[in-house]
């Protein structure tokens, strides 16, 4: 069960409204990389885990995740505080506020029009947030290196919301808020390779002949060879024909029954295309003019002698 | 440039139609751990990379991954295969036709009335593909890890789609695609370990006084120990108010001028609540009965003396 | 901040696994009118909120949403155990085994595949949540008004999954969520008249014109009359040229610059339509046999006269 | 059925060309809270509904919403309309072109490119309309409070996009569809209180041990109390023993065969974590330098002694 | 299967980075008349089609498309490589990198904080590409006929883009795209019209009352005539009563068993309005002051003579 | 302005109730190619259009699609007549009610949950109808050609519907619907050809060069000629040589400033892998025994002498 205590867990100290700024940070409150995304990533796995270490760590920083989104989500609401009471009360003109509203130069002017200011679960370009960005799947070997990966992308974001702020409240936030990332993702490595063996993920084994084989599927100019495609790690192929139907066929097929095939068959001549035919097409019709004009007269002549 | 070649890197042999196999199928053609996915992610990386080695292997690996969207996309349109003559001939009775399709108990129905029996790019549920399911963000030691973690999900679900097939051949150009993931994570492996340092990942370092704490967020029996809280690794943190204000304050607070605190009273005295109020409410008036008679009296004999 | 204790709010006992059912519980964990709409709902509106009480009321409420969260997720969670254990560890021959995915008869085959058998943030039918869920717009007499009806929503739906479950366990916990929801309802109608006045919501008066005027737009048999468009209460508008340009014009219209009025007449001209014309289409060309024949003599016949 | 006459219920006079207002008008058309979502809500409540006084009432307002869609349509199309001209015809420069699209400090430049300044059914940020905005759930006492919320809703987007407008013709049209919503409002409230009773909605009661319970989730300094958790209205809960596994355990159980036990042993086993380890991780790895040299030797060292 | 060669199919020359600019070419990238789009149309077409003509037509398409989309790809990755360099590496002040994020005047704030300056899939407003723009159906008379209209669309967008450049390389190369969606767009005519007949579209004839007939729904002042709507072709019905119940009838019927009709019997009496009630409601408690006194003393001295 | 008569345009007249029926006809009501979409494809070109021919045809179109709309949500209504009754009033048993649910062996299961048995704006797998769907571009000959498009698909659809359904009413409803689909076709071909010239859509010319070129980019056994690609209508290019770089080049290139080079050196610098290296990975790490350690043992010994 959760519970809330007044208190951010890291004060939030704004020195002013910036409505553009807020919708910046909005990538962290309702973006993909956000807050939001990590809490409901980590609580999802938690309340299907088995192993209790996991299941323990997936709640604490779940836990930490959402008490972070009440962190961003109060730094937009702070940067907003000014926008909030001219947009309610609407004591300046008109051509002021639609001045204040969109020249932030971002999307702004939707966390004001729809949203009248306050914490959207949208990102900077005022997308809603979709649980399409969750990515876990139920299995511990692949939802730990996605729990890795996605604490590297919120750090990486967090990092580039500091880039583009001289507020040091807001700086000194953020950098709390990054930090955490980091030690995040300490937790979900150690977490991962507790785990012995972890790769390949799953139960199933790979093919032996397809496991070690690297595909040079892009040539020319510019092909690189390194320790991901070294001859000591890899079989390299670039030679364009071992590239594909490599277990010899190349073709796809069906057995199908007497029934289907006849169906099928007359699908096909139902459908057919005449690839003898030169049929007067609507582009011909609509080029207009001369073009279509000789076009029209040789289809007529042809008429006769072709179809 | 991409060019394409008739023969399917692997060849797909399939022992008969079957329109709800092809749906399940449908998962790594139009999923989220699918190989459009896979191809997208590595192709948007491909293009923004300047490191010579990675811009290729992104190359390398997204031009393949389009390749076996060939592949599965050519599974699901021989399942598919006798569905699609059936629907378009309708030859059947239109009550065996409907059984046909929604026999299957899952959403084949959905792929035959609107795809025709085609491979659409939407999941094994009808959700279409979105690419708020591609994490690329643009930084290599962020972009790196999610590649692996993405290939670790798609080794995943294709182990799961080989446990419910018994068509050999299914199962033979499944187990391939399958090994392939393994295969391209450890290249992915590889990339990320050749750039050093790697972590934290990006140019700011983390805070230090937060990067090795481990807050105990979620407590009671199940609390767990191990090398991701361990006091070798983290300084943990159980204590309930250490937790909170981290910094000390624990609030959130902007600097506003005059008249933006002036208009913000004025929205707060305008959308006041009344705490010592006990107004009669829309619930009670629906309530009906006695219930609402009772309260509705009260309210009136309460209007003289309080508001 | 929120902290996480580990039991639930209300225990969660289930009969045995049944995927089927599973797959409906998620309607409350991803689905439009379940937890997780509710907590983001009433959060994003707390944080924003500057009134103390209803600031206090909407963590106090959003926080329980999170605990109502987890304990509709531990039913799914523990309706999916044996689903769970099955795929990943695919004992069963792989015919059974694709039957039991797909035998429920709904989407539970794509909370299998895709999410392993967790809680998947979806609703029902595999649809992932979105914030387009949340009508949270930043003003209080709307977001209570929204508040209200969205736990008049949320008690249906529970009431409709007690309805299809004979798992007694199960039907407790949803019996207590139920109720929790009548609860809140009634705090946020309290909250929502303890603002006086409340209607008509915002700043801005109506137009005493038009306030009080009903127009009866749906007109023939089943027409019908009550309170909602009575002469008491309103102004009954049936005339249907009394409906419409109700202040005399009824044209849209711009005033232009000389420039843009030239450019918009060339654009005219370049895309007329010629009312006059009676031209060969497409269609035509394209039903093929004498019909066409006819259509293409009769198209080249009227060539020299008409055009 | 539904007609159609050539004259807008309100008349439209824009003063001139301005996509970037353009723009801001668009959240009342294809918007979350605009009047296609009216549209949309109320007649998909009126084609269910079986109660013949509020099946007319929802056929009539929503009849209403698609005319006011056509009235905000006509807006954006008028304010859009030299855009229109320069894009389609391009006399301007490319510079000044990309100037006046890109200088409307909002998302008008989508407005443009992809819709050629008409109107489209996204809101003002470029979000594509979407059903999930429709919370109609076929319960009368639940839809009719939704509706109440949404016309609330939609009154106050009017209120604030009359702010920030001061073309004269606009701001009149606007306060026409203000107005309506209020008048909407009344009407639905006047239907849900002709239902008696409509209070607890749907047809099971609570129950009655958790109906007028209130649980103080969120505490600290700000705590505050109102008619919401008042003592008379409600048993107020602050003890935090108290609101949690009310019911007495707080756990989460399913009754499992003994199969299925096994297999979750088997699964468990295969995916346990370590907690007594001390792994080197890929974090480490990726340190680099001294630090992760230390850990190498570290975990070298460690290895005979410990696993 | 595909493979790819380092060059591209047309050369890319970009005179400076411009973030803003590089936003707008999203819209072929990422964007629902894109190269993707496009890419992924004619590819599930190509996979699932069995005419041996048009799969060889979809698959070259389709290729060409993807080289496409590497094209524009590279185009924005080009215009963004300065901001790429100035955010990672963050040399510049915070508040200047803030300027030059959102100076642009739209939504390359999104792209430079989330995607790092890369190439997202995404339109120019940050809307995440969805297979929801994917138009196939697998019916090659439908398909074709979408295929043509998707180029004729493609075409467009590129003409605006090349008019909002005044980059020559960027030109030259929008040029080519531009036109290859023309030749594509005759590619498709010629097969749609290979095949005889093609209309009207799938196997089922039209039912030969309805087919000539035009109904004239929208009347009034701008009523016109055309060939669309001609005598010659069509009949032309205009008048009200003939429009509607075509058939004779007009009404929705649905024959139920007895136990169905008595539980909607049951349904309807619960949930009845009473329209001859005149009931408070929570709009009228809401409106406070002598309005909403009035009108409870008014309802408090109804209740005896009426309820 | 819209208005409506109780009448339906066509009478639906439904045997029986059948939920998993109701289900499948949604695809025309919140589906990809139904009527909503249709309504709202032609209501926004009817809104912008300036040609009176077409603005007319346009609301024409539009409103009947609406009255269309209208006809396939009675007929969803009436299927679930029954369904609604049950659910509601929740008489059966609930392991009864469960089964009737979920036998569909569709998505019923969700419009009963979720939307009560009423019409739900969403297709056939429960997917909510999204804006996306819509292509208006706002230039008549593209727009003109998508409703063609349109047209041609909604046919099909309602072909494949009427091929499931025995039931005589719904049949002869649906037939009806089918039929306007090609009548409407046809009114849109006559408009798009009454304007002259209407290919290449749009004002820019194409490429003369580039106009008449097929690139045969899909090589292999299957490769075909038709009027599409003949050598009469193209100049066909296989060289695989001659189809990339086309222009000369093939590379992507960016002018930049002196600062912004170095800014990316030292990017590059900072993220350069070194393709000398042979580090060891998580992957290795992560594969335990001893493979592992001699991978580990390896990596240490290979420390000295490289790195």
């Amino acid at each position: 069960m959760f519970v809330h205590n007044k208190r951010l867990q890291y004060t939030v100290r704004v020195a002013g409204p910036n409505p553009g700024l807020a919708n910046l940070m909005l990538e962290q409150f309702g973006g993909p990389q956000g807050e939001l995304a990590a809490a409901c990533r980590y609580f999802t796995q938690a309340v299907a885990e088995d192993d209790p270490g996991r299941k323990d760590l997936l709640f604490d920083i779940a836990t930490e995740e959402l008490s972070h989104l009440e962190v961003i989500g109060s730094i937009v609401a702070m940067l907003n505080k000014g926008a909030k009471g001219q947009l309610a009360e609407a004591v300046e003109s008109e051509a002021e506020l639609y001045r204040s509203l969109t020249g932030g130069g971002n999307d702004s002017h939707t966390t004001a029009l729809l949203y009248g200011g306050g914490p959207a679960l949208t990102n900077s370009a005022g997308v809603p947030w979709t649980a399409a960005y969750i990515d876990t799947i139920g299995e511990p070997t692949a939802d730990l290196r996605s729990n890795i990966a996605a604490e590297a992308r919120a750090k990486i974001v967090y990092e580039r919301l500091i880039n583009v702020t001289d507020d040091p409240g807001i700086r000194d936030a953020l950098g709390f808020l990054m930090t955490r990332e980091i030690a995040h993702q300490q937790s979900f490595e150690k977490a991962l390779y507790s785990m012995t063996p972890n790769f390949p993920p799953g139960k199933l084994p790979g093919d032996a002949r397809f496991t070690n084989v690297y595909f040079n599927m892009s040539q020319g100019e510019g092909d690189a060879r390194g320790p991901w495609n070294s001859d000591d790690n890899f079989k390299f192929v670039s030679d364009r024909d071992a590239q594909q139907a490599i277990d010899g066929g190349g073709e796809a097929s069906v057995k199908l029954t007497g029934d289907e095939q006849k169906l099928l068959r007359q699908l096909a001549e139902r459908t057919a295309s005449d690839p003898t035919s030169d049929p007067m097409t609507g582009a011909e019709l609509g080029m207009g003019g001369e073009l279509a004009a000789g076009r029209e007269a040789d289809s007529t002549a042809r008429e006769p002698s072709g179809r």
